[in-house]
């Protein structure tokens, strides 16, 4: 419960936070910026700029100079939701229980609702870096826009090799490669950013990234098993979608109770990690128990 | 012919440039990478690197600097080819005389290889910005990034609306409300680039700025000619596709002789606002002759 209410509460300031960013102008290109608010603020969970802003409070308590990479994340996971979902990627009519971009605005323009939003996450990063003046400050930031940029190519790798090999039998270490770089980059970024934008040492950073090395392969297991015995109407997307299209996922390869036992044992290994901060990573333990719990 | 040689020459270097940044590991995404090497390497006129390097040659010799920015110009402006053909937008299936990118390998692929020459582009900025020590060549790049990601957000806005608009009768200012935002937004950065990194003063910039927005406009009037009268083996695409589209052009909207009126006036402005540069302006002046004279 108390967890619940600390989701919630990030997920408003988020909001709050990305809402600013909506461009509301009267102008030609009026329903290609709709239609990327419509993604935007779909009702995803908000788990990458929670993961941001979560790390780097374990080192500092305004979240003012983390705020807009959380924005920016957001922004890029929400461009790779509108893609994969395409006709010509993974053909899906429903997300977060709501018509797919293409399905509600058509496809040219989901195309280039996803282009766009991308696009506007390195907007909104040379805006910060403009307004910045302090040098070490500026340092770490174009630090974090150089693995921005790297944890974004990997996420499109692992997509391109999760199409490439749909409905072949592929090993579990191939599958692991799918997940390490469509999933577990971007989330390894958050809390990478957090970390370095919150000035942590080297080694906390480390550590921090062996966390989210573990949760964000956790986080795809679940899915995968969401996937099988998951609540559609929870969802908000068709159950049983990975076995109709033939997906290798965590499930089709290990069976259900193994892939339970691999998810239950990551989660554990991920709190080992966090147990030089005490009580500070409370939060931080608790979100691995969510993304193990999770029913969507 | 003088031209013709000078150009050979920026797109050899531009080209050896661009495949330093290729990547040629064996890996699963290999074909992804493949892909993306396809697009950016079938032949373009490379227009925007070479506008980028020559301006900055206006006040700088060693062209160091603004080569990565050149590199990175030229994958976004090859990111917006791909996936204009895509089937979802133009449908094309011929570009530079070669099947287009998801003609080539698929619609999937060529979706990915398209944000992934977008997402190259500030990865190539970002590796830039994280090797330069100056401070003040720091503050200039940053400047440069902003006004880059706000650029390419202006040609997708432009990008959305001629496929909003499409087979729609439209007026004069709303196709060039078109086509600032698609085609001449991504030439005037260029120029702007290529000024502000080589430490142009502010009124340099701002005159360049205009050379930039003639000549991009120019270049767009000379697209709708070629359309109508150009030669499809010299094009290598075919030639009427406006037409069948019924696409709102300079041709359609003011008739040939007309546009080609407008396109000569253009790039008579043009020339004149690189009056105080002289001699050292020549090769800026020639390209825009370049561009109101082409056949491809």
């Amino acid at each position: 419960m108390e967890l619940k209410k600390q989701l919630k509460q990030y997920q408003n300031i988020i909001d709050e936070e990305l809402t600013k960013y909506i461009k509301k102008e009267t102008c030609p290109e009026e329903k290609w910026q709709q239609s990327m608010e419509y993604s935007l603020m779909a009702g995803g969970k908000r788990l990458r700029p929670i993961l941001v802003l979560s790390t780097y409070q374990l080192f500092q308590e305004d979240t003012k100079i983390a705020m807009p990479y959380a924005v920016a994340i957001e922004m890029v996971h929400n461009f790779s939701l509108i893609h994969d979902d395409l006709p010509g990627i993974d053909n899906d009519d429903f997300r977060h229980g709501k018509p797919t971009n293409h399905k509600q605005f058509g496809e040219s323009t989901a195309i280039l609702a996803g282009d766009g939003l991308l696009n506007q996450g390195y907007e909104v990063i040379s805006q910060t870096l403009a307004k910045t003046t302090n040098p070490e400050e500026i340092q770490r930031q174009i630090r974090v826009l150089g693995e921005f940029s790297h944890a974004v190519s990997r996420m499109l790798a692992g997509e391109y090799v999760d199409t490439e090999w749909e409905g072949k039998q592929i090993s579990s270490l191939e599958l692991e490669y799918i997940h390490n770089n469509k999933t577990a980059a971007l989330l390894k970024l958050c809390v990478r950013m957090g970390a370095i934008l919150a000035k942590a040492p080297e080694n906390d950073i480390e550590k921090l990234t062996h966390y989210a090395e573990k949760i964000g392969l956790a986080f795809q297991i679940k899915d995968d098993i969401l996937s099988v015995e998951g609540d559609e109407k929870i969802l908000g997307k068709p159950v049983g979608n990975d076995e109709k299209k033939q997906k290798c996922t965590y499930v089709s390869l290990y069976g259900l109770e193994e892939a339970k036992g691999k998810l239950n044992q990551l989660t554990e290994k991920a709190i080992q990690e966090l147990e030089p901060y005490g009580e500070k990573a409370e939060f931080l333990k608790q979100l691995a128990i969510y993304i193990q719990t999770r029913n969507k």
